[in-house]
């Protein structure tokens, strides 16, 4: 009972920190950077961030989770299974809507694509992303996949998840620095510098801090064994096919 | 067999990556950055990336995972206990030195000190790793800790010792990032633009990608639970303690 308190507290503030990111990516691009549109323009790039943060972290982030709360552990898996897949392919969609909103801003101004650490791991990480998607869709949801398989499949893909939340976290920390050196120049763009710290950066690098915490909370709750959904198969090797109680 | 087979070529992999770390980050500094001193000049900066990349990342990666090697396991703990604390202490000296170094050098310059996100997520790695340094001292190698404590703190030890390699690599990736959109400036600077990908530029986003790759082995030689030094004292809730085999 006080794992189960403990677990909600944790999921709570989890649910809190991913709002506040939301939010704070959504304002500081509407209020400091000009806001949105999708014309070519820098207000296209401005999705860039909401979309990535939304999609590669927050929604990442929550959809990673589903299978910690204690609420849908008395039910059949597969609606949850279903849950999980669906929230990560809208992740993965969102994702690619905000990297299709870069490399157009940049196509339109002749800028060149993929040439910074963080476009390279931020690429890297939306590749892992899409094989992890489709491995887990093979593994766990045709139903013609072998039980073995799935047993055999299932730490990897835990841990592939995992890493790529924290590939993820990088690629925007590393992202929203760039992008606040690029934008708060000082006197060459009529903006106060970054380092004078003005309201811009500090609710930016506030951002950056919030999806830190937001990842950690969220490793803690995949990483603590007493929060895992209860699979009595998996430990006799006899893990229950799709569609059975438990699989 | 076949899985101490497995953990020496991952952990070969590991030393391989590490050894490339360091060498990349040196040859970085050395070759386009226009070498080390210690005179307050951008040559006393170069010594920043080349200490935290060593102390904060390959170093510390390294004493993280001197209790899965199976060559210590037929032995009394305490060696490698202090062997562990002695490389994550000289891992933080270094790191530490890494920081003089760009805080010297800013100081000297007139610049800001602690304003980039960069700055912000590697100044609360380095004060977690002291924190957790000071809690390990305390919690396993001095005598008068109780045995319960021990046990209770050693799951939050290794936890947090993976999320402050984790925000190293965060702060690493950002900074490598930060720093070439700094020294690449094209025109203005002399140099070919970042956007061109010259030579450095590849260099140092193949250092970022390598310490990434090193991260994640070393991420994976943690979490797997077969390569765990067996410590039957924790099963039984009987942790065996300092100085005793297994402690």
């Amino acid at each position: 009972m006080r794992g189960i308190v403990t677990f909600y507290l944790t999921y709570l503030l989890c649910l809190m920190l991913g709002i506040t990111c939301v939010a704070l990516v959504a304002y500081w691009n509407y209020s400091y950077r000009g806001g949105f549109a999708w014309d070519g323009s820098i207000k296209q790039f401005n999705w860039h961030p909401v979309f990535m943060v939304i999609g590669m972290v927050v929604l990442y982030g929550n959809a990673a989770i589903v299978y910690r709360i204690p609420l849908t552990w008395g039910h059949n898996k597969l609606p949850w299974k279903l849950l999980h897949a669906g929230l990560l392919l809208l992740s993965f969609v969102l994702s690619v809507i905000g990297l299709c909103a870069v490399f157009e801003y940049h196509n339109a101004n002749h800028t060149a694509n993929l040439y910074s650490l963080h476009s390279w791991v931020g690429i890297c990480t939306t590749a892992l992303f899409a094989a992890q998607w489709v491995m887990g869709f093979t593994a766990f949801l045709l139903p013609c996949t072998p039980m073995t398989a799935r047993a055999l499949v299932k730490p990897a893909h835990v841990w592939m998840g995992g890493i790529i939340l924290v590939l993820g976290i990088v690629s925007c920390i590393s992202g929203i620095n760039e992008k606040l050196f690029f934008a708060l120049k000082g006197i060459t763009n009529g903006t106060l510098p970054y380092s004078a710290l003005p309201p811009e950066a500090i609710t930016a690098n506030a951002l950056g801090v919030i999806i830190v915490a937001f990842g950690l909370v969220v490793l803690k709750i995949l990483s603590n064994q007493t929060w895992q959904r209860p699979e009595p198969g998996y430990e006799e090797g006899v893990y229950q096919p799709l569609g059975y109680d438990g699989s």
